[in-house]
């Protein structure tokens, strides 16, 4: 019998928001996998600290924090083969995942190359967007709004045709692109509408109006927009 | 002491994918509150039910499932009421919300009237974006993706462009829609990039590529778009 492989979200930053479904699976693993930074600690494996058991193996996947980083598709193809030694020995392997694990997330490449060899199920998580929201204490989407996800990298022309279409629009990965994309909105009017979140549900959360964003942020960071005509909900 | 104001995610369907947060707020509650049907059981409170603790006071809101349901405005200002008289007597109230209670919630409606009155806190939950694309085991976006969620009911024409501009797209509320909208991602050729979930992660999930789907969809059902080379991520 060889394990499964299991894609386990572990939410956005705040352990509690990790589901009842991961704390089980992470508590009884015995060995896990996560993405890592060359230096400094995994934010999955940094979440989910609390619930790994002692004596557990740990398979960092270590990605350069570069700016052009895809694909890193040696980090994982190396990675897929140690996770399905432990797989042929009959041992699950719990893939640790910041938010959810198919929402922008490096799961897919794992994925990619063991779901069609081993047993593999996916445990979604609370993703980056509903902490956003939360955070900024505005609702993402509401009645029949169309949402538009974008990532920062986008260009100003891309960007601004994909704002125009949508009632709601989340920028991810805003990094170092913010004073770009502040630009962008500021020129669309649309600054009086934007917030700007960074780390959301962890113990260094910023929630800011855009404008009040500082000069320069980190990966982890968004900005969402809310185009209708009271979208503060002001009382 | 006025109480505290909850908004509750318990996620898309299975108990387990409430966050260990959720799970600690509804065990602790004395009082909740949730949307309901005319007829038949909350979504919400099923998915809560093992947590509830006995003696809880429940606060259905009932919004009659009409078509045109928007605005239900009179229920909400009446559980507004109610839900007020247990804050200012000093009890916080949980407010259970099906998958994230800013992601097409019906909690903002509660929260615009009352936030500016209470302590108020937000706590996110497993969207059904998270469990469609677990349940299809597909990531939902990668990379440098531009997502579009849309609402079911918007029309051909809107919808058609919106589909053209995005890389991965989410219907959602397919319900009544569906061989509408089956009849327009067959016309621009993306039946084959397309699948159909209902219930994800609950007791009667189906999934099923849109070619197979059924010939009426429930309220909680999903299509899923990725118009990427190899959607399926193929071995």
């Amino acid at each position: 019998m060889t394990g499964t492989l299991y894609g386990v979200g572990v939410g956005p930053g705040d352990p509690e928001l990790m589901t009842l479904k991961a704390h089980r699976l992470i508590a009884a693993a015995k060995v896990i996998a996560y993405p890592a930074p060359d230096s400094g600690e995994s934010f999955a494996r940094a979440i989910a600290a609390d619930a790994v058991p002692e004596g557990a193996i740990d398979i960092p996947m270590i990605v350069p924090m570069r700016v052009a980083r895809f694909p890193a598709q040696d980090v994982y193809a190396r990675a897929a083969e140690t996770i399905a030694g432990h797989l042929d020995a009959g041992e699950d392997v719990v893939v640790l995942c910041e938010g959810d694990p198919f929402f922008y997330g490096s799961f897919m490449y794992l994925f990619a190359r063991l779901a069609h060899r081993y047993a593999t199920e996916i445990v979604p998580g609370v993703s980056s967007l509903g902490a956003c929201s939360a955070a900024l204490r505005r609702p993402l989407t509401a009645r029949n709004d169309v949402l538009t996800v974008l990532p920062g990298p986008l260009s100003d022309d891309d960007m601004r045709a994909r704002i125009e279409a949508a009632e709601a629009v989340a920028i991810m990965k805003v990094g170092r692109h913010l004073s770009r994309i502040r630009a962008l909105l500021n020129a669309m009017g649309l600054t009086a509408n934007a917030g700007y979140i960074e780390r959301a549900s962890g113990a260094e959360e910023t929630v800011l109006p855009l404008a009040d964003a500082p000069g320069t942020a980190p990966y982890f960071s968004m900005i969402l927009i809310y185009k209708g005509d009271d979208p503060w909900l002001t009382p």
